[in-house]
């Protein structure tokens, strides 16, 4: 497991957070998972994902890590997000429970709408869980220079959270000729 | 030789699969093969494609992989791919054993055609070889959000299995200063 | 530090000029800055920037380097960079003594708007220092092809900067087959 | 140097070349060329380039490789072709011997126009030196699909032949779980 107590062990913590009036959002990659089998083939265990972070603002530049919640986008959906055109919209929903006995009784929704103005897109996240009596709503504007950050590390991080940067061709020894003292 | 009996040795296998209702569809890259010469060279003896597998619906959510079969893609027709516009379609044909004395009895047909309602497209691959009774048709839509899943992943892809990624510049040693306790 | 007396250690300093009539513009990428805990996590201290360099012509294809002023380009800002449209325009502010007592006393502008003919844009950029009575302003026609290269390489280095290049999936060993003597 | 006697060392020699009616293209990527002063600092000595490549056809499926013509395309002027609009146009003018005595003698000129059915562009190349009694001219057509391999690894490349490939961020050991047997 890459994450142990909260902390990623030698790799860093690289989210790019966003700060807006009502909430906060951060982004950053999750890396694939890879297993090496007994035979020494390497397998694909569960691709990547880019974790989106929304936490809402307790007052002015205050905001509240502790109502944290996370919303993990997958390649498809990230594709979605990239190939958005200035009047569309999109809307992802995920059951954290999916395929257990609890499935069903938490509700995400993670959904992208065109700001009016400017280009850019309203964010919008909510959950719903009834058990933990959990009803958040969280809504954070990204203006088009914002989201052009988006729709580049999104296109970047793609083919890595596919696992598609597993060849690169030889490389020559670096041999850096040093220059005569004079 | 990079694939042996079937596992690749020392490269994760990063196939990433479509499944929709008549037929699932997956693709991954394979690399270009190089060869170091006597002299020291290295040689670029085939470039690499990226592999499409097209398998058929048996059932609800269940799929023949015995009855798969492969399309490979080269650099340009990757840049065809890339390249198609909202209303473009694209047509490619194989014959796996062109330039022997088999050339001609295996038809191989793949077919990429827009959906009318999404922006995605239908891609549509056919086999046909007398010899061995095959006749298989296969047809997958491929959503918007999907195809720019490919679309990203592909142009990823092209210069690596062009050869293109054999150079990269000096990188510095990395020095991470080490916190002080405090 | 990774600038030492002016100096990169172990890395190599690729600045990309453009020389114009009236001034010269150059441009560099700045890595982020990483520190390694006690407990072994890594964080990202600091992200990286894209720096601009401006210097004013003084003659025939003379430019006075002494003169230079530095702009650093974030990457909220590279995103509006590499995301304007041909008839758009941007705008940005710095103070390099934000957050101190000398806060408001130096004024920084970058703007820029596009050519009339060429699918180029205007890069100005003025400082205002009252203190060291400085107040220059240069102007830098940039052409449609210079300012492809810079949204090229501004979108390559913008997942650098953020540090999103902190993982690559494993690569097998490069075992090249050594052609036998002829 | 990189390249001693013809032959690179250490590293692949990748072009990408295209057989037409009247001649052949071919294209690969010149690394930039760094320098390690007695200091420790590295210089970017010299930018990269790609390579074109333009031979003639003197027969069926048979080109002459004696009588090859170079043209080298730098940062800029592939950000002029990479941002090519379907109906736009270009032309370079090189001079191999500028800033020598033989300054003026050889004239090498590279043009793009587009081709009127198809979305892809001609790529013509002539060379003119009467030293030498050569006058030839070569005419390239290059499909839509051909053109967007172009784009695409020339995209790629840019940044490495201007050497902004010179940083990645702290990479972890690759601590892959070995499955237990079964």
């Amino acid at each position: 497991n890459l994450v142990t107590g909260g902390k990623y062990e030698g790799r860093p913590f690289v989210d790019y957070p966003i700060f807006k009036g009502k909430a906060a959002l951060s982004m950053y990659p999750v890396p694939p998972k890879f297993n090496k089998m007994n035979s020494g083939s390497i397998h694909l265990e569960r691709r990547g994902v880019v974790m989106l972070t929304f936490w809402p603002a307790i007052g002015q530049r205050k905001y509240d890590w502790q109502k944290r919640q996370h919303f993990a986008l997958s390649a498809v959906e990230l594709g979605s997000l990239i190939s958005l055109g200035p009047t569309d919209s999109c809307e992802f929903f995920h059951d954290p429970s999916m395929n257990t006995s609890l499935a069903g009784q938490v509700r995400k929704t993670f959904q992208v709408s065109p700001l009016s103005d400017d280009g850019g897109y309203y964010f919008n996240m909510s959950v719903v869980n009834p058990n933990q009596k959990i009803n958040e709503r969280f809504s954070v504007p990204v203006s088009k220079a914002e989201f052009a950050v988006m729709r580049t590390s999104f296109s970047y991080i793609l083919p890595h959270i596919m696992g598609w940067d597993c060849f690169t061709s030889p490389q020559p020894e670096t041999t850096l000729k040093v220059n005569p003292p004079k």
